[in-house]
This record gives structure tokens, sequence and C-alpha cells, in this order.
């Protein structure tokens, strides 16, 4: 006991994960969607303090079952709606697994040469599967890293833009707090927080509004706001611009954005964390029409392209402006090669110093799905959110509150035939209507605000879900709909008038 | 082809994947170390575009030998001793392995609830198996979180040390830049990169200077610098003491360090990134004396505790100020769980929204080794590199040139009989002596300077490293020693005197 695990243990205990996961896929369908536990109950199954002793690995393994996946949301279910999908693949699982079975660390190219040159090759692959602008290919001084989320992307493209408009004092003298920061109201959470990170604090950050009805950013505004801040005195600095918001998948208007972006001076971040990757399919490359006014872009594999959990690529147009911010080089890491300029030294595009080989589950699934894979997968989630929206607009009962081109649905109990007084009435009826059908176990929605106002999201895919589940879902909502809204719903419906 | 791989195939391919992965393990002690091929080698084997078309997934397999493997630095080589460790171990592997196939999302509790309940009782378990004092537990306002790096720890130490010496100003109004931070200049590079970040700038941080034996940082120096930073109207907020620095795995004098930052009201940030593995045995506990005066703590599992890449193990004893300094609650991620206030939300204690489960590996991890199995293997460790360190001490032409109370053992050929002109000589002599020792191919070591001379680096951590690797690493440094210093070298070191 308590020795390290040979080789031939390791295949033989291998072998049983590998059944283990393969039965958790196979039946996963059958399993309630989301725990039905209160906090605490996955805790309290645990010893309260490490074995002295080691375990036999089946009795580890064993706990998976009664202790582990009771006590988990399934985000690789059928019916898992919620957020945005985090899907994985078996090509990205077994990829990952490589890369965890090879343990190395490539946080310079000479510290694993094949770690840096494959993760290089992907994202040209990937950029060509999406169609990014040429400047952003590493043939040129531009170029694409793995960073763990969309979160840090936002956050390094920030340090880049500060440095860059400080002339390079940014580096050494610290960050001047009149910088600003545009984004939309509808922004992801991440812009806020990397620009807090960077020391600009909230105050930093203008939320431009949005067009009520597309949900993306108004450039007038953003425009005026630009002036405004500048008459104050203060720098405008970055614009992150959103293909795909998170409340709805709103899409910015990037020529117009860009053009100001490009008049004032200013870094344009694009974060497409879940939409780029519908751009792999040419009907959708409409979302990115405006990408070559982007400083920095990126798009999440691990979104909605079947790539586990983390992989965020990230594209710089100018890679110096990123190392530039970011390098440090103590002598324990000085080494021929980075000296030669030959190579790339990934660990300064990112905060942390260490990487994994990330690069391996990427290129497992880009080979094992094709280009037309992809594509079909992309189609199918349009597909299915399609499907559910059409579901909701024939019930008059509901409405599709906002555009819905990739594979998220936001839709609501209507409350317009309501008096004024009423929309905190309807929107705690919809939030009822989500605790309710959650509550079911059977799917699992999650909510935003649109325009104020409490709104349910359905985001599709799962590798593995189908119609079935998407009208399951429809199902439990309408019916849970008719129970809440009582007899009066019933006959509003048949007579086409709104629920009140 | 371009289809989802069904749960039968992936079980026939992750049979597959395993195999390759034993067979790796199992002949790994036959590769070079290192890789011979220059800069482009791998990239150019690999298309320069992606697949149209799907590939069954043996051909992807196939391509791991011939294109991946030959360009890889093998950190879990047996006579791997660069850098610090990066071990990982069959349980890790299978951990991992169990949470890429599930795919779960662990940003909240509620997202995910055994992904942080297991993390949570994974993180105390640490916290005993080290001895951290009580206020690290989760039982109190304290608790630890996976990060994803040292460096993630670092920052998230700099930024709720910065909203605590704001008095909670930092997050709305952004980073005064007189805050300072203190570390010495052993300190790992990550320290000025954090302060940089966070936007204090290079000039931000105040490197102290180190006593030239023990070469850890002095606090009559430390408490000098805080005082002319005060005096000169800059606000000192966090200390950055090291256990084990990356340098030399010199140990700062915590109690007196901790004393100064009472009297001064700093928040003292702890880097124990590869030495505080060290404190599962009682015996290198001294090491973790003055603990208690820590307001966060880190190290690394996936350095020297056989826990893959990444585990950072991060620590705060108030866990208010740090989730203070960086939550963020868009309606999106709105819940009741959270709003109970009776769960951990981990977003809220790391740079990006996204997590793995990543405390799996630890479980799986700690429950096969057990404590005992743990201690074992630092004990090797330390074992190992008291070997060597003996082996380069009874050869006069080399020195050890700083404590090595773990597993990293500094070492050179001696300049101290030369004349002083003979400095950058020697230095070179060092690093001709360490090139010739890894274009062998069949060690791999790194290497630093110490009190400003070019020092050799011996790591060992690797799980298959025995006394044969260490042996050969010292047969190959001593005999390229006597070819590099020539005959003269020979004769001086039959005679004590030192190579000239």
């Amino acid at each position: 006991m308590g020795a390290h695990m040979d080789p031939e243990e390791f295949r033989r205990n291998g072998y049983a994960v590998i059944d283990w996961i393969a039965d958790y896929w196979t039946h996963l369908a059958e399993r309630p969607v989301t725990p039905a536990e209160p906090p605490g109950a996955v805790a309290a199954l645990l010893p309260a303090g490490p074995p002295e002793h080691g375990e036999p690995f089946d009795r580890i393994l064993a706990d998976l079952d009664p202790v582990v996946a009771p006590g988990l949301t399934h985000w690789q279910h059928p019916a898992f709606f919620g957020y945005f999908p985090a899907n994985t693949s078996g090509p990205s699982v077994l990829g990952d697994l490589v890369s965890a079975g090879l343990g190395v660390q490539g946080m310079l190219w000479a510290s694993a040469p094949a770690c840096t040159e494959v993760e290089t090759v992907m994202m040209d692959w990937l950029a060509e599967l999406i169609d990014l602008p040429q400047r952003f290919r590493s043939s040129g001084p531009g170029g694409g890293v793995i960073q763990d989320s969309a979160s840090s992307a936002t956050l390094v493209a920030t340090l880049a833009a500060l440095h860059r408009a400080s002339g390079g004092r940014w580096r050494g003298n610290g960050v001047d707090r009149r910088y600003r920061v545009y984004t939309s109201t509808q922004a992801h959470s991440s812009v806020e927080k990397a620009a807090r990170i960077a020391g600009l604090g909230d105050d930093g950050v203008r939320a431009i509004e949005v067009d009520p009805k597309t949900l993306a950013l108004r450039p007038e505004l953003l425009r005026a706001a630009i002036e405004a801040d500048r008459a104050a005195g203060d720098v405008p600095a970055l614009v992150v611009a959103t293909i795909g918001t998170t409340s709805t998948t709103a899409v910015d208007p990037l020529p117009a954005i860009g053009e100001l972006c490009r008049a004032y001076g200013l870094w344009l971040h694009v974060d497409a964390a879940y939409a780029g990757a519908a751009a792999v399919c040419p009907e959708l490359r409409w979302s990115h029409a405006g990408v070559e006014y982007a400083d920095s872009y990126c798009f999440d594999p691990h979104k909605w392209l079947l790539t586990g959990f983390d992989c965020d690529a990230f594209w710089v147009a100018d890679r110096a402006e990123l190392t530039g911010a970011l390098s440090v080089l103590p002598e324990f890491l000085r080494n021929a090669a980075t000296e030669s300029g030959a190579v790339l030294d990934y660990r300064d595009w990112q905060v942390p110093l260490g990487r994994r080989f990330r690069a391996l589950k990427l290129w497992f699934v880009l080979r094992w799905y094709g280009a037309e894979g992809l594509r079909a997968h992309i189609r199918a989630g349009v597909d299915l959110a399609g499907r559910f929206a059409d579901l909701v607009r024939a019930d008059e009962r509901f409405e599709v509150v906002a555009p819905h081109p990739f594979s998220l649905v936001c839709f609501r109990l209507r409350a317009d035939a309501a008096p004024a007084a009423d929309i905190p009435a309807a929107d705690a009826r919809n939030a009822e209507l989500l605790a309710r059908v959650n509550a079911t176990g059977r799917v699992h929605l999650t909510h935003t605000r649109v325009n104020g106002r409490h709104t349910l999201r359905l985001a599709v895919g799962a590798p593995q879900t189908t119609y079935r589940e998407v009208d399951l879902a429809w199902r439990l909502v309408e019916r849970t709909a008719t129970t809440l809204l009582g007899g009066a719903a019933e006959g509003n419906r048949a007579t086409g008038a709104p629920a009140g």
C-alpha cells in the first residue's frame, strides 16, 4: 500500500475507468439532470480527514456511483439546457487523457517543443475553420494560443490594451486609473472582473446601452461615451464587443464599432466565447462581419465545439503587443531557443507560467470530426433551438423575447396585456415556472433578464440532445404553465389572448 | 465519418489510449529525456490546414509516436532533473480522466455541487496532511481552493491584499499606484507578474536582498524598505514570502516577516509552490514555522505530490476578503443556493469563471497513496538529492552552493581560487558543462544564478527516479568536467586544489 501504481496496474485500472465513463455515457439520459440533495450532502459522505494508508483502486472507483454522480448537475446530459453548453466528446476526453499521461509542461518552447508547436498549428487550423482574417495566423505578426477561459482572454486583452495605451509605460509604472473600458450592458461579467483585476475598478468600465430589440450595442452611444470621457480628461483604451452575448446571444455591430476604435485609437477585443464556434458554418459567418477590425478575438471550443473544458482559443493581430505586456524572464527560464527569437514561449501570452498540453484534445477533435462533422454539430444545435422556438411561438401564452440565431432561445410567459403594475407579478410567475420545471430533475434550464424582465433560457449543445429532449422540455414548460396559470390560462390559450 | 464517438467506440478507443500510456511509461527510461530537433520540426510534420473529413481514431493515435513523442522533453522521465518536478501518477491521471468524462462545470456550487464539495473536503484533507493551522480550514472563516498555478495564487492574493489595503475602495475605484509589494530577490517571477497585472507596475515591487549564505530574505532590510516607503508617502500592502525559492529552495524567515506584517498591517502571502509538499513529513515541517502569520498560503501538489498539472492548493485565512475582492454576480448566475449563503461558489475565489473537477485527481491520489505513501515519495526525493550532493562534495573540483533541505541541489565547478577576473570564465565553464551534459539527451538539468554566478540545478521528483539515474547524472557531470577542464583539472582533482 502506498507504492506507485506501476504501468500494468495502470493498464488494468485504466480499463476500469474507461468502462465507468462508457457506462456513464450510455446511461446518462436515465439520470436526473440535477441533484436533489441539499448543500453538504456530498461532503457528509466523505471522511473528515485523509487516510493514513493507501487504498486499492477498485475501492476508490466504487465511490463514484454512490458519492459523486448523484451530487452532480450533468452538463453532458441530453436534457441539459442551462447556461451555455460546455460540451465534450470522446476524442476530446481521449486527447486530454494522453496529455495527462505525458505530464509535460509547456510553459516554454524549450520545456516541451511539441506542446508549443502542435498548439500553434491547431490555432491556425481553427482560424481557418472559422475563417478568421489572415492577420491572426502565426505566419504573420499575429497568432493564437489556448487560454483556460474567455475570462482570462478578456483579462490579457485588457492588459495588452493598457500597455499599448500607455505607450509602454504601464509595465513599469502601473496603471493610470483614467483609462476607460467600453462594453455593452449585455457583455459578460468577465469584462468587469478583468477591469477590476487590472486596477481600473468597476468605475473604469462604461456599460453602453443596447437596442431593446436586437440587444446589440448602439455605436452612437459608444461614440458619445468616448467623447464624453475624453472631454473629462479620461483616456479611452479598450472596447470589448460581443458576438453572442451570454444573456441572449446578441451580436454587436462590429463594423461600426471597429471604425470607432480605429478613429479613436482604441484596442478592440471581440468576445465570441459561445458563438464563435458557429463560424465553422459559412451560413453563420455573417455574425463575424467586421472581425477584421479586432486587435484580439476569442472563442471557446469548450462551449459548443465538442472540446472539453478548458480550451479557450484566443488570437491577437500583433503578438508582440501581448508578450510586450506580459513577459518576465527570470534566470531559471533562460534558454538558447528563447534567446534565438525563433520560438514562441506561450507563458508570455497568459497569466500563469505553467501550461498543459491542451492542443492534443483539439487535434483529436478536429481530426475525428473533420470540418464536416463540426458543421453538422453546430447545425444540429441551431435546428433544435429553432424547433423549440417554433413550439414557443405556437403557444400564445408565451413569447420569444430575442433573436435566436444560434442555439439559445430566450422566452417567457407573456405579460404584455397585463397592466404595468403586474410586471413584477409576471416576473414572479416566470421565476416560479422555471423553478417548477427544474424541480422535476428531468431537464435543466436557467434564466436571465431581458430589458429588465425575468426570462427563461434554453441553450442546446450537448452531443446527445435530440428532438426528444427538446420536446420534453417544451412539454414540461407548457404543462407547468397550465398548472401555474390555472383554468383561466387554459381559456386564454384557446382564444389566443395573453395569459394574465 | 464526422459522427459522434458512441460509448462503445469510446470504450474500444479508450483501451487503446490507456495501452499507449502504459507502454509510454514502461519504456520511458529508454527515450532521450529531451528532443534533438530544431524549432519547427514538429509543425513541419502536420498538415497546414484542418481535415475536411473525419479520420478513424487509430490513425490519429498512430501519430503520437512519430509526431509528438520525439518532440517532447519528457518531464516524467526518471532522468529529468530540470526546473522543479511536475510529477504525476497513475491515480492522478485516472482521476483527471473521470473529470474529463463527466465534463461538468464547477463555477458555482449549484452548477455541480459534488465538484465544489469534494474540493472543499480535499483542501481540508491536504491542510491536515501538511499540518496547516486551523484558521485555513473550511470549518472556520478560512478555506482552500484549487488554482491552476502558484502564479494565479499570487495574483489573487495580491488582489485581496489591495482590496484590504484600500479599505474596500479598490473594487470600485481601481488601484492606487502607491501600494507596494515586498518580496525577496529570490522570489518567483510571478510576484512581479502579479503586481504588473494588478496595475502596480514593476516599480511597485521592492525586491529585498537576501543573506548570501542562506539566500533567505533579511527581515531587517524588509523593515527598512517598509519604513522608507512609508516616509515617502507610499503604502506598503503585501509581503510575498517563499518557502523553497525556485533558484535554490531557500526558506524565508516567516516568524520575523510575520511579525513585521502584523506590526505594519500588511497582507502576508506565503508561496510554498514546490516545498509545501515536504510538510507531509513531520521532520520537514520546520520549513513551515511561522505559517500561522500568513493571510494566504499555497503549494503545488502538481510539483512534488504526484498530482498532475494543474493543481495549486491555495488557502486564505478569511475567505470573505478574497470573495469581497473578486465577486461579480450577473443575473445569469443568480441562484437560490448562492443567495442562501450556505454554499461556496469557487468562481469568486479565482480569475476565470469556469472550473474543472480537479478535486477528483486529488481524491484519487490521496486515497491511493495514503499519508504514508506521500511521505515515502518526499523522503525518496530528499534522499536522492542528498546522495547527489554527497557525490558533488566528494569531488574537490565542485562545490554545493546553497543549502539543500528538499530535493534540489545547486552546484558548480569551483572558481574560488581563481583571480576575480576569472569569474566570467568560471561562469562560462559552468554554462558549457551544462550544455554538454544536456546535449547527451540522457539527463536534463537546468541552471540559475546564485549570488550572481552561474549555477547548475539538479531537481529530483519523478516517481521513477532511483539512485541509478542520480548516479548517471553525476557520472555525466564529472566526466564532462574532466574533458572540459583538460589534464590540469585531473591533477587538481588528485591534489584537492580547485580547478582553474
